[in-house]
Formats: structure tokens, C-alpha cells, sequence
């Protein structure tokens, strides 16, 4: 499948290098390539030649699915970067957290209660198939959950439409996850955002991020 | 111990129930206490005849614990109306969440974010040593742990006061909880509160409130 990657922090270069050592043919989005290059990218990029580094734009206009892995402050201008006619019918898996840190550490969240950043994007890209997920685990554990208890945890998918949920669930189990929970439509992303505080406070408490949730039922 | 329970709710006749089936000397609190006689109060109490009830006040006067089982709006209030003199030194579990119904189900947090209920309990009560924990599951699972995969999943407590903390997680692990995770002083309580929004979605999705989460680590 033909992937298009938003973001080259952890977050993207993690899904980029998951999905691309399973065969798929990605292509990491930037605001500004040449910065990129610029940038500590050239040691990534020389240990995952098969991924191809371009645009926001680039990278999403012949890719079959989408994937947010910018920041939360960032997802709104990469995508609208990225193009709304470029994202139109795609499945987008919205990996991104409002979280802001203008206060310290701990952040708060910008968006929240009676709205989600997954909505938000949802509202703005009308035509994209928004589904919320693996925005509740550190990047080590999305794309390899198996070092973890197995992968004996959980992770969730919220959006609007079945078939991208579909689409998102069969590449979260090609990565390893066994327990993957679909919430709802999209307005259940506010769950999965709104739980960052307790991670963040876990976090700080265990002093390791390789941990999850397990829906235990 | 002497332990007093604020609200005739649920939650409190979960928590009364329990810690007067291990011998603990119980006393329920409410607003008017002809009004509760008045209602469904009966057939609870006649099953359960070593608990007494009692205004707030008279409930945590002799108190050695006190435990919040009031609805979040009605936490302030209810402690209030218990007398922060009452309250001065006392261990108070705290279990309320802000949810507000004001916009149908599910509800939104009326606290949160850079504020938490808990908090705004401490800071009215200064005196009191304010634990929150149990406020991320459901009642019968807060007091019978161990229905659910032997008691193989997560409890938490934010507060202040070391002592106090490990008071609630002695009364915690006497009710069959196996781990209960210090996350902190009472600003930790943000994550739990805020967990909410995740749990009453599983809740609508499971269709069953006999789950809870397990930190997998």
C-alpha cells in the first residue's frame, strides 16, 4: 500500500520505518525539505532507504492512506499544507494530541470536553476519512506492541466511517496488536485525547513509556 | 475503624456496604435525613443494619475516615454542610467526578484540565487530607475487585499526604484491589478525572460497566 507519513519527529519516523519494513512504499511529508535534509534526517534516512522524503503535498497525493504524525499544533497547517483536494476519499489515521505545553510540563490539552483535535480535523477535511487512533501509547509501542506484555493491551479506533476504521484496524494488526477497540464515530476521540493527562502523570510516575492500558472486560 | 460516608447514592451504599461487611463502624451521611427515610433508604437499611444514618455533620464528626460518594456537583456542598472544622486532619477518599449532564449524555467535565475536582476540595479544605482514588470505575467494582479477572487491573491514588494515602490504599487492598498506583500529590487527579470521558464511551460501546483498565507495564 502506498502510505503518505505527516511529520518527521518520533511519531513519523517510528509508523514510517513499521510501515515500510512491512513492505508498504512510504513517502514522509515536511513543511520544508531542505530543512529536513538539513536536519539530523540524513542518518534516519540512510537506514530506511526505501522511504522517500517530499511535501506535505508529495507525500499524500498518490498515497491510498494518510497518517498524522505531526503535533498537535501542527496538524491543522500540515494537512491544509498537504491539500484538501489531495485528501479528499482517503483514510486519514490521526495519530496527533492537542497538547500544549505553554505552561510546562505537564501540558494541558488546547482542545477538549466538548470537542476533540480528531473532530476538528474531521470538520475542516469533510471529504477525508478521519479515524482517530494510537494517540494513547509512546511511538516504540504503537509500532512494535508486542514487546509489551505480548501485546495483552489495547488500543482504540474512532471514526465516521466502517471501511477506514477497517482500513486503520488491519494495519494496527499488521503491526502486532491483538486488542483493538473501536469506540464509536469520531466524537469518541475525546475519550482517547483526554486521556493523555493520566499517561503524562504515569509516565512521570514510572519513569519509562513503554506502558499501556488494558481494557480488562 | 470509624468511617463516614457522604452521599446515599450508589457509590455510597457500595462503599457503606463493604466497609461494614469488614467490620468497620459505619455511619452514612446525607442532606435530610427524614427525606432519605423517606425514600428507598428503607429496604437498604434493613439489609444492612449496622449502618447508621446521619447528616453530613453527625456522619464525619466521630469519623476517623471520611469518604466523598456525593455527585461531583454536590461535593462542595456536601462537605460544606459536614463543617471543615469536622473535617480538619481527617483522611477524606474523595471518588466524586465533575460530570455535567447540563448537555445530555454523555457529560462533559465541568473541572478540568488545569484544575481538578480534587483539588478544589483541597483548597477549600485545607485542613482535610485529601486523597482521590476509586473515581475510574464502577461502583460494585470498587468494592469487589476480584469479580473481575481475579482483581488483575488498576486503581490509583493522587494526594498530598503521604500517610493519608497509604490509609486509603490499606482500605483499597482490604477490598480486594491487588494494584493501586501512587500517582502523585492531589494535581495528579486531572488524569483520573479526565479519564471520564474514555470510560463512559467503553461503557456505551462494552454495554456492561464490569470493566477497568489495567496499566500494563
Amino acid at each position: 500500500m502506498r502510505i503518505g507519513v505527516l511529520g518527521t519527529g518520533m511519531v513519523g519516523r517510528a509508523i514510517a520505518a513499521r510501515a515500510a519494513e512491512l513492505g508498504h512504499d512510504v513517502t514522509v511529508g515536511t513543511r520544508d525539505v531542505a530543512a529536513t535534509r538539513g536536519g539530523d534526517w540524513s542518518d534516519w534516512a540512510a537506514a530506511h532507504p526505501t522511504v522517500t522524503l517530499a511535501t506535505h503535498a508529495g507525500a499524500v497525493t498518490d498515497a491510498e492512506l494518510v497518517v498524522n504524525a505531526t503535533s498537535g499544533d501542527g496538524s491543522l497547517p500540515a494537512l491544509g499544507a498537504a491539500g484538501e483536494e489531495n485528501l479528499a476519499g482517503k483514510v486519514l489515521l490521526d495519530i496527533a494530541n492537542p497538547l500544549d505545553f505553554s505552561n510546562g510540563f505537564p501540558p494541558t490539552l488546547s482542545v477538549l470536553n466538548d470537542d476533540s483535535l480528531g473532530e476538528r480535523i474531521q470538520r475542516e477535511f469533510p471529504r477525508t476519512r478521519v479515524v482517530k487512533a494510537l494517540n494513547t501509547l509512546t511511538a516504540d509501542l504503537m509500532t512494535h506492541p508486542r514487546q509489551l506484555a505480548d501485546g495483552a493491551h489495547t488500543v482504540f479506533v474512532s471514526g465516521d466511517d466502517a471501511d477506514a476504521k477497517k482500513q486503520v484496524t488491519e494495519l494496527l494488526t499488521s503491526f502486532g496488536h491483538t486488542d483493538v477497540i473501536d469506540l464509536g464515530d469520531i466524537g469518541t476521540a475525546r475519550g482517547t485525547e483526554m486521556l493523555l493527562p493520566l499517561w503524562l502523570r504515569l509516565y512521570g510516575r514510572l519513569g519509562n513509556p513503554i506502558f499501556n492500558i488494558k481494557v480488562v472486560r
